[in-house]
């Protein structure tokens, strides 16, 4: 019996699994630092009320004969997925409920999606970009071609038509720089896609964050039914990080060599998963009910106030940043290292140096493919993100 | 882009969703018949008073700002580990926390757990059984060989070391037949996988259904941890088909070309899972409690007096059957076709004439692996199994 020998090139653990680890060690070597976390993506606020209301009912309702739930519809529940479908409607966006695929969260769908493709393929990923897509495409055995962001394009790489591909990973807003790609250059990838018959997995993890004219969906891109796959979830829209709810959109038009992505899809989650927690999808409805959008805007206006405090400090410090305004990471350039003012830290030697000297979590940039940055997320309470900002070293 | 070749292997849909399918239209057409289903294994019975007590006050706390709760642990939480751990002690195994993984449920933890392994490959699967074992492993591409149950061997196939394999696949007690591998059967198998350097995925899903002097646990076997994972479920032991938990145990013992499975399990579940939701492992923790275990092996106890009920109807009739007496479901040979006694349905026939003339869902043989053969669950309410006992055709 031979194992995966692809997990051979994987990094020992996953970034914020290493991330996770070594915060624990400097605490219990640190007992009484205070330690603040603007590293992984984890929500602080808690769950809206008319979540928690919907939930509540939900678990009373299972614990009757008449009301009891059993396993559930393979997409998810219709009152789930039409919340779903109701709230592309308010994004221009048309779809029909069997193209929305109800799951137990993002990262899930994106690693479980290469099953249905053939591989190893070749898929082009951002540079930097959330360390899932790389990882999961090295456990497939995949190759892998970086669209590399920099200063110079604003984090926002466009096609190189020299480049072939399979599948094309977007993420806008991204992670972790928080750019934001323009519906021009969406309708650009949407091209390259076409041109190259490649597939986009379009993450739209961050969508409920942009407050400019941006586009929300790739489906707002003409043709992006032909050849787009949408990913979204309740993680950070809702606070559901701990209570884990998402979905994929697949248009029933994408199809390759005469098959349906649909219906693959399908059948790979009826045959290898077996649905989201009844409980939970009462909520995930909620979250997205008129009074439920209410309630989880002001948590998310709450995390964009958070990444303003953050951008504004790196500012006063002279720290080139971008992001902060239509997702809640901030994306710096690594400090010059104090001694030498020519030298700039490494992203990781960056997070030792903010954790021992200022107790902050932050997420180097190396974890996402990219050296010589780091990102600071918005999600942690108010008042650690000013006491952090205050601690913050100066350039 | 080329999508996976492999899905073209497969029937057009799960077994389980081809018969909801066609339960569906036949319901459509004929809307006021009495359909009484003793076909997919779900569970009928509310959840037990601990778990929703468990539950509603973890929703309380997913209320608060101090007791939120956003992502955890990547191998499911400590408290659901310990109960895990505590559960398995009841039983004469000894496990360690990291050697649990808590997840969604054995359905995806069974395909998922291909990942880790280099495929193709081979797997042996027994026939009949649950179709996801072999329906994943089209979908992975790997080479399938057969264990066959029949009447000759009470449908507890045994190793034939005349043939290879690198998986070795084993449910007991049984899905759909209900047997259940004996203490010495299973040294057997461990033996034929230590020699084959093989490893055993042992899915436990009904071993709280053991009624006599048998296993619940492949780590009662000596030597299992060098050879065996096992896979366990809420699913039926909990009532939670619509609420999602299970756990995989993989003894850190469990080696293969110098890696260990643990480590690449957690790799796996770290990188392309994010946990199980706070409110489901508070109910499943519950749900193992003292309290908890009490009220579920009530529960357990009324499915158990049902496939005592239909096993006796099944032998009121003459119909040749085994199982319900330590699992859920009882197997019986189809009945001969009425106007000939010398031919007997095929299972897909004797499925349409059950729910045609009788009004009830079973599920078909062939669906696992072979034809000629029928399995009728145990989960229906009282009420329902007894009037389907009454319907059910005489042989």
């Amino acid at each position: 019996m031979k194992m995966n020998a692809n997990y051979e090139n994987l990094q020992d653990s996953y970034l914020f699994a290493r991330i996770g680890q070594k915060v624990r060690e400097y605490k219990a070597k640190n007992p009484n630092a205070d330690v603040i976390s603007l590293g992984i993506g984890d929500v602080t606020l808690p769950l809206a009320p008319a979540v928690i209301e919907a939930m509540q009912r939900a678990v009373a309702e299972m614990a009757h004969e008449k009301t009891f739930r059993g396993y559930g519809d393979y997409q998810g529940e219709i009152f789930l997925r039409e919340a779903v479908q109701n709230y592309y409607a308010g994004k221009n966006v048309q779809l029909e409920l069997d193209e929305i695929f109800i799951s137990d969260g993002a990262k899930s769908d994106c690693g479980n999606l290469l099953d249905i493709f053939e591989c190893p393929c070749t898929a082009l990923i951002p540079a930097p970009v959330y360390p899932v897509y790389v990882d999961t495409n090295i456990m497939a055995g995949n190759r892998i071609v970086y669209a590399n962001g920099s200063e110079e394009n604003h984090f926002l790489p466009m096609p190189d038509y020299a480049v072939d591909t399979n599948l094309i990973y977007l993420c806008s807003p991204n992670n972790p720089t928080g750019a934001v790609y323009s519906h021009a250059q969406l309708e650009a990838w949407v091209n390259y896609a076409l041109e190259k018959d490649a597939v986009i997995l379009f993450d739209g993890a961050y969508e409920i964050f942009v407050q400019d004219e941006l586009p929300t969906s790739i489906f707002q891109i003409p043709r992006a039914r032909e050849c787009a796959i949408e990913i979204c979830s309740f993680s950070k829209t809702a606070g559901f990080t701990g209570t884990r709810c998402g979905y994929t959109v697949i248009p029933s038009a994408l199809q390759r060599g005469g098959v349906s992505l649909n219906k693959m899809w399908l059948r790979r989650q009826t045959t290898k998963f077996n649905g989201v927690s009844y409980i939970t999808q009462r909520g995930a409805e909620a979250a997205l009910s008129p009074t439920g959008l209410t309630q989880i805007k002001e948590n998310i206006r709450y995390y964009q106030q958070n990444a303003r405090l953050i951008l504004d400090a790196m500012r006063a410090r002279n720290i080139p940043c971008i992001g902060g305004q239509n997702a809640p990471y901030v994306w710096l350039k690594c400090p010059q290292v104090a001694s030498s003012a020519e030298t700039r830290h490494t992203s990781w030697a960056f997070f030792d140096h903010l954790l021992e000297s200022a107790n902050i979590v932050g997420t180097p940039g190396e974890g996402f493919g990219l050296d010589g940055y780091f990102r600071l997320s918005a999600f942690a309470k108010r008042e650690n993100v000013l006491r952090a900002m205050e601690r913050f070293p100066t350039a």
